[in-house]
């Protein structure tokens, strides 16, 4: 039932057709998104803006869940609670990493660090929740 | 010390100069923020996707805070809780309309209810935090 | 299919015997709940500890709801986010209104005002969710 | 700066005088508090109530924070979020288990797991932030 990472890259390709996050790794209950940082995702000081973070947090939950559950198009995000931590750097990439807490059959919940590559320190914290579909044997 | 909608306005082009969100109305401890939706804000479906709806009530947040206390280039968001209601027209502005909770020395709270423009029911609900400088007497 | 206050506040007492919770009002989609302060729910320097203002928006969200959708003894709390805005009084009681989001058929939504009775400024505001049983006809 | 268990322990006592949560451990940046369940913590049907797990992770939070910076009485949850995942067993203890994720100078933020004791999946999350009062040389 589990998907591989290229049909999940794939995948979120479609469902996410603007979208600049690439799938880096996934299984084990977890992902790994990344998002490179251009122009049109800074703040002036050079901050990368909160909703680019919220947006790889929640494809990394994404791709998190169908790397556990397999492909499911309407698997839709249900909450989301993010902590800002430290400011990002302007000139890298964003990283996500996921580590799901639970997925049960309607409900998989997760969380997300948030990191400018390369750092150690996360530059923000997400709990997310998605409701799964119920599936049909 | 507040600010009226016309310098909120400028400043949040200077702030967000990516952002489609178009302030409608600010004060009595709130604001009105307008989001038209393009295609690039869809995902298949037909759903306008989760980071426009973030970054709506995060502009709606600031709009309202700016408007209580003036002009502080230096807020930021500190946290974000977003519960997900119903799925938002496609073909639909998104309105959000924040009321601040609190607003005191350091931080200020606040909550947002976003809409599909002339919708009653919200598609979204969002409170959110943030932190605001210290300011020189 | 709704039930009354007296039928909830009996239920109440059922599922939560050890509560102070007093149904003061439900219905039109809220509830509000009053909780008397003693010196068990108080910290040292005067303030109500956190977990009772946590248990009055509990109770006024389940309130809320079981007045909206009837006795369902199943419904569980799925998540709750607490923002803590000013000192409660020591010597007043806790007041929760609750105002209901959205009621769905599987997951209801809410959010809570909570303040020292009397006062204008609430101490602090919950948003939360709770999963609902599904009914069968 | 930092401060011992056995301070922290002692300090917790005072502060939380009706508190049944215990500090089994803390350092490196966490904390680990065994609170005991008996009849008063439970619902009709043998669940631990929620108020006590937010309780437990209140407290877990607290501790983890006063091994990094010392005993600071003044230091106060500014928020919390809850996501309930199982039904914790109602003859076992809770155990919640706190890492810091940021400390910095007036904001701290960690999140708990929740565990009935001996088991291996959470029965719920936590993420909170402190707000630490400014320090005095």
């Amino acid at each position: 039932m589990m998907a591989t990472k290229e049909e999940i890259a794939a995948f979120i390709v479609t469902e996410f057709p603007q979208t600049k996050c690439v799938v880096r790794e996934v299984g084990n209950g977890g992902a790994t998104i990344l998002h490179e940082v251009g122009v049109s995702e800074l703040r002036p000081g050079g901050t990368v803006s909160g909703p680019v973070l919220m947006e790889v947090a929640d494809v990394a939950l994404y791709v998190a869940i169908l790397g556990e559950i397999g492909i499911v198009p309407l698997a839709v995000t249900t909450s989301l609670t993010i902590n800002f931590l430290r400011k990002p750097a302007a000139d890298k990439s964003i990283v996500g990493v996921c580590k799901l807490i639970k997925v049960g059959k309607s409900l998989a919940v997760g969380e997300v660090s948030l990191y400018s590559e390369g750092a150690v320190e996360p530059v923000a914290h997400v709990v997310g929740t998605y409701s799964i579909p119920r599936r049909t044997a």
